[in-house]
């Protein structure tokens, strides 16, 4: 049995970097914050890899409303989801590649286990290197042992909801991303353990 | 040549329903209407079958700005639409399913065509009758031609894009919709007379 730790004590108030490298309790998510749909949407642009360069990290808050923007449970009663997925299956996960490590997303938790201690963001961006120096990479991993059928095709539908979610997050808060469906994929699956069934479909660097 | 009449005047003042049956020039679309983006992916929610059989019309103004935030141009003088695409391919076509007609969107001009003067709404919701009662269903079309390598799955990603804009817009405008994966692709490809490349991705039925 797996036992994790969460540190939660004024969380709110220190720094994702200052925290990563452990098991994170997230800050609960803003419900009402930033432009409005339509407007967000007017303001949705694909940032170029030099914009991450020079982007400075998100704070933890702001690390909180994106998970929770992108897959986060929006319906506790029900444990429902801001992105829709095939017959609610409910087959996207969220790592997050920092600096100090990689973390798995617990939508139910609201949480960051750290799965990796090392350094994963090289891997995400690929053979575009420069996506590397994003603060943060946000991985997107199906799941299609969830799908009944069609696996791959419905989950690739899944990955590119949750990935709008993150950009709409982004332009209607100021934030910087670009979806990318390239990645080392090998590197990742080895790096984070996933087996055959779980596909790295898409990745977002995201900064300031 | 083909030559297309589009009517323009007073278009925002009818309804869709008073204009359909012929190519429509939609109103601007309104660029800060509807809820932050945070409140809307917290009202984000999938509605049931029978909640369209209720549902009302849209405005002529509801549809041009729902196709607008779908899948629109956002950035005019670079013709970059809302949703990203795979190497900026801009695969995913809109058709809305209206009572009496079928429409192809062109996001550079803003206006609907005409593309066939049949109700293809019952093959739009397929087995699942009741979604054919939707005012309006909208059908995400991959022309996988335009995608270099890896067509299906990149278009599958980019469908998935567009259809969480749609379900944000809803959302944050007080609309209803459902993303769906189920229709009846083959009377769709025939009414629509879509060619091999032309693949129907996703459907949304929308009220309000």
């Amino acid at each position: 049995m797996k036992i994790l730790c969460f540190l939660t004590l004024a969380a709110a108030t220190l720094s994702f970097a200052q925290l990563s490298g452990q098991n994170i309790s997230l800050p609960k998510p803003n419900l009402d914050k930033g432009y409005s749909i339509t407007k967000s949407l007017s303001l949705r642009k694909s940032a170029e890899a030099q914009d991450f360069q020079k982007a400075k990290d998100l704070s933890l808050e702001e690390i909180s409303d994106l998970l929770w923007a992108a897959n986060g449970v929006n319906r506790p009663a029900e444990g429902r989801r801001t992105a829709p997925s095939a017959m609610n299956s409910q087959d996207i996960y969220l790592y997050v590649l920092a600096k100090s490590g990689a973390y798995l997303y617990n939508a139910k938790e609201h949480t960051l286990s750290l799965v990796a201690n090392s350094d994963l963001r090289a891997a995400g961006a690929g053979g575009q290197k420069a996506f590397g120096d994003a603060p943060i990479i946000v991985l997107l991993v199906s799941d299609i042992s969830k799908l009944r059928s069609g696996g791959e095709k419905l989950g690739a539908m899944d990955a590119g909801i949750v990935s709008q979610n993150i950009s709409l997050f982004c332009s209607g808060t100021g934030l910087i991303t670009r979806v990318r469906a390239s990645m080392d994929v090998d590197a990742l699956t080895k790096a984070l353990k996933l087996n055959a069934s779980q596909i790295p479909m898409l990745n977002h660097p995201v900064g300031k």
